[in-house]
């Protein structure tokens, strides 16, 4: 039995086998599909090249970047490092290129079975689609790990490599979160404002000469941005719990490979939801809230065996059930806000114009944040008091993040039911193809709001174990807010999700501003657009927000990792101990806040479009839109950076702690 | 000379009288000022009457609310605690009483000196007027606290009585400031969302219902509420700052006292402030700034000599400076946001919308938290190691607080204008002499913006002194972040300042939204009232405001004093300590980026109001009211609102340590 589990290798392996073959599996099932349909081809073609396009560019600049932290790396820690940051990298660019691929060719498909087979078979694919990104995820992210741990854990210098592997991640997430969310923001608010607005035709229009822009972001956000974000939560949880099991256990190897192993198990957890999914017929809203429970359910059955087969502290168990508790009661609560009364009264104030809309939208963001983040720090106080220290909650933050793979499937479901609206539309396909879809996409905006409280708070436990690693590593254990150095790096910390988030919004105010101004001299200069005579030129509008978005992408990545340099360098490591946990609590309330805001904007606008209190076009439905415009770079780009700001910083402290 | 210092008392004895007999003369320079003009008493005489009724009706719910907690504070401490936070709230409301008094009759003879005496006159009225409401704050906190530590220094209970005293002044300075800024605002979206979008008539127009009620806002609001809120401030600061030099020098009485003289010769820096002003031949604009420096270099000039004839640390003398200079700079960033540059960005962005306007400036409030927090970070870090322990950051709070009594003046000089400009065109008095109102209202607006961001400063300094003096009290002189207990209670303090926001804009919403129904109750139901033929029902509209109001700031209150006293009982003393600091840092960050984004949208209206792109009317201008409408709950009851929130948290914290 012993041997067992100092041997959780196989396991590991057998689950990353079962995650990689679902993946390729996953994949062959959607590009089987023969799509026949000429004009829906068509419209997929754009909005998959534009997205590969994005891609590319994009990734370019991230390596450019990466190479550049990469040699500050191999100079000031060693070349091995350097090595581990780059592949940890490569593997997050590389799932979001599957994904993504996935994703562009599972929309139009999607459409057509909606079109040719009904609703079932259409939401099946989109599913399908989802899944190669979140299955993708998983196992990419514990094969890698797993891989560095077993080849390096005896190796001196094993801390080092695993924390650049993951400060890898973290800074592609970063770059892809940012210029993604920027791209998908600019894209949807030119279209609209010019399209909507002053044009007066109707979402998704094929006249609008933004419309591929904005699929397109839905791919590049919503797809490429959050499997990046979700990837570097999963990556980071496990370095820092592995570093914690390391120092807490004197170097027991089960518990050094805790996390691994409640990984594997996780993923295999997913894999068993996905199959009872296809087997189970359900509706598609109660396939989609199963598939989690079912992932969380048998995830914790085989921890429960494979802790007591190998004698691991039962406490710790509690830690993990904290994780996966905590994760689906935020995501519950994220629901309430943002599907049920709060919606509805936004919608009521919008009967009083623009500005009430806009009070009672904050104030339901504002107040959104309260519930769950008293259920997070319910939730560390419990792992840590039975885990014994931060581990446990480091712990707790790799079970949240375990069935990573169902998780991600769900979120990855959305902006394919999306895209597969917005082909429908474009390829003329009429209304019941689209109410399908729209039924679909709808599914998808609740699971979205679902998956950005799920999101933040992994991102918030990750980040907390990343900073119990770094006090560890700085030898800092006592971080008192009574020391001058910690108290002002508190509130400095405190000031830098502020910063960010004005960045970027103002990065997708001027990215508006340029697509809006191309799209109004289309329609000024192409004579026989707007009678549907003549294509507008979608790949100008592509490129003017690849361009936009990439280039505000960089000032905030790159002040992200110089910070927390500055600070160490200048101030000291109590400094940065306290950056941190400024940084933190203030990054994940506003990321809350927003993301929950922006998620209510956005419903209560379609509650009125949905023919309440006036319906399309009344008085109330133009203040919910621009309530709604308001909320989308709250939502889509500063939130989400937030996300990612926390990790990041966390990552390159306890970074610069290990290269000490 | 020894003797001359542990005698502190004569000198603060004079100051007090110097200061009593300041607010008595300015008072009488008033009275005196006989109004003749029959039209501009009637208005100014509703005015005063609303504001009386306003207060009359506050005052019996504070009095009902406080007797409710004198009565716990008997039962858990003892009859003269409970005694002393009774008179530490009756001060405050005094304070408040007077100052409003002499507001209400300065505001009708400004107008009447920019009629009949020009500029200069009415602007020695409307700052003479300020002048009552900044001595009276500054000398009856002086005198009450002195006057505590003359007759019970010795005492055992003593710490005791001051935290009381202290906290009796935080909690009349919460609902006052609350109840005001609910009222304020409720007013003035009525006023104008139906007045100025509905009807169309001008701002200040007596056919509008809401107008008086405005009028009576900017008193109870501007002027008695931000009263309360200094005068807790300076309270608070003193209170702290003796308990913590009791600690750290051992009861040597020079050190205890020394909060007490350095606030007595700021009220003597004021003084000369306020006299130089009446000597010097300056504009308007150079005087207000004048008088800060005065009061600043007189007061630092005599500190300088009185700690080295007492042999005090010199090295105290460089919080003093700190504090000082912390306070100006952190104004003068606060210009910058509100009245410059941002400003005019935040108006060209209105020209795409009132979307992008609201997406601006939500940008420029956030980003305009990062340079006065790291102000103060590094303030808090010099004052801290220069003073060598949190004495030294409590001592620069009572510094920046030192010479309220001017910086109090000009900031009760803002709404005495405003209403002077109000009277001045309900009165029929015509351009010229609105002319002069208006230019006098426009000082005061910058005055305002910096007066806020002072007000954010002081309050974040005071909250530490007093977090501080909890720490000491209750033993827990570390305060690991790496705690548990302590990590759970800073997220969840962290979440109040949200919490709290999120009540306050929504009870503004609540409150202008009966406001409105009223007065289109009022415009439909009174035949020949839009054509000047018959008068509004103004009283209406009054006590519909006071009712919604007060009725709203009950629950934040109860809340803010409840919240502190369940994590102490039921998590502890750590855990407490962990909420205040969540507590103080994201409530000083929203409380800066509510102040100074709300303060920016209405600059960015009043710049295009100036006739810039494309003036009054314009689809620029109309959404920059959307977004001016959103900035007032910001600017005038959330912000404001937090400002306190930080400082009775930690005052009754500090009450329970020392009950315990």
């Amino acid at each position: 039995m012993f041997s067992f589990c100092i041997m959780p290798f196989p396991i590991i392996a057998a689950a990353a086998t079962v995650g990689l073959v679902t993946v390729g599996a996953l994949f062959w099932r959607i590009a089987r599909i023969k799509v026949t349909d000429t004009a829906a081809l068509a419209i997929s073609s754009k909005i998959a090249r534009g997205a590969m396009m994005f891609l590319y560019e994009e990734y370019k600049i991230i390596s450019i970047v990466a190479l550049i932290a990469a040699t500050f790396i191999a100079i000031f820690a060693s070349i091995s490092a350097a090595a581990a940051f780059v592949i940890g990298a490569i593997l997050s660019l590389t799932c979001g290129f599957v994904g993504m691929r996935a994703a562009t060719m599972a929309n139009v498909r999607t459409t057509l079975a909606a079109k040719n087979s009904g609703e079932r078979a259409a939401f099946l694919i989109a599913f399908d689609g989802g899944g190669v990104m979140g299955f993708a995820v998983a196992s990419v992210g514990l094969i890698g790990l797993s891989l560095l741990c077993l080849w390096n854990m005896s190796s001196s210098n094993f801390e080092l490599l695993l924390v650049s592997f993951g400060v890898g991640a973290s800074f592609v997430a970063f770059f892809a979160r940012v210029g993604g969310g920027i791209y998908t923001k600019s894209a949807d608010v030119g279209a609209d404002l010019v399209g909507k607005l002053e044009a007066g035709i109707p979402e998704d229009d094929p006249r609008n000469p933004a419309v591929i822009a904005d699929n397109v972001g839905d791919c590049v956000g919503d797809t490429a941005g959050m499997g990046a974000d979700i990837y570097e939560s999963y990556v980071a949880s496990m370095v820092s719990t592995i570093l914690l099991g390391l120092t807490q256990y004197h170097g027991d190897v089960r518990y050094a490979t805790l996390p691994l192993v409640i990984s594997a198990l996780g993923l295999i957890g997913s894999f068993i939801a996905l199959g009872a999914n296809k087997v189970i017929k359900a509706s598609s809203s109660t396939m989609l809230r199963n598939a989690t429970f079912i992932a969380v359910g048998v995830f914790l059955a085989l921890s429960y065996v494979y802790t007591n087969l190998c004698g691991i502290d039962q406490n710790l168990m509690i830690a993990l059930v904290v994780g996966c508790a905590a994760g689906i009661i935020v995501g519950l609560i994220t629901e309430y806000y943002t599907a049920s009364r709060p919606v509805r009264k936004i919608a009521e104030a919008a009967q009083s114009g623009a500005a009430t809309n806009i009070i009672y939208g904050l104030s339901v963001g504002l107040e959104s944040v309260v519930a769950p983040v008293i259920i997070l720090a319910g939730g560390i106080w419990i792992a840590y008091t039975f885990g014994g220290s931060m581990f446990g909650v480091a712990l707790a933050a790799v079970s949240m993040l375990a069935t990573v793979a169902i998780t991600m499937t769900i979120d990855a479901y959305g902006p394919i039911a999306d895209n597969a609206g917005g082909i429908a539309e474009m390829a003329g396909f009429g209304k019941p193809v689209r109410a399908i879809t729209d039924k679909l996409d709808a599914l998808g905006n609740t699971t979205a709001a679902m998956g950005k409280g799920f999101a933040i708070g992994s991102a918030l436990l990750a980040a907390l174990g990343v900073f119990a690693a770094y006090a560890e590593k700085a030898q800092v254990l006592i971080i008192n807010v009574m020391n001058p150095e910690v108290l002002a790096g508190v509130f400095i910390g405190a000031t830098l999700p502020f910063l960010i988030s004005a960045l970027t919004m103002r990065s997708v105010s001027k990215a508006a501003l340029s697509m809006v101004q191309e799209v109004r001299r289309q329609f000024k200069n192409i004579p026989g657009l707007m009678e549907g005579k003549a294509q507008p030129d979608y790949d100008r509008c592509i490129s003017i927000a690849t361009r936009a978005s990439l280039r505000e992408m960089i000032l905030p990545g790159v002040l992200t990792v110089i910070i927390p340099v500055i600070v160490f360098v200048a101030f000291g490591k109590l400094a940065l101990g306290g950056a941190l946990v400024g940084a933190t609590v203030t990054g994940v309330l506003l990321a809350l806040m927003m993301a929950n805001g922006g998620g209510a904007w956005d419903n209560a606008k379609k509650y009125i479009e949905a023919g309440h209190l006036g319906g399309k076009g009344s008085p109330a439905h133009h203040a919910a839109v621009v309530g709604d415009t308001v909320g989308d770079p709250f939502k889509d780009t500063s939130g989400p950076a937030l996300n990612i700001l926390i990790k990041l910083l966390s990552m390159i402290a306890l970074l610069l702690a290990t290269m000490m």
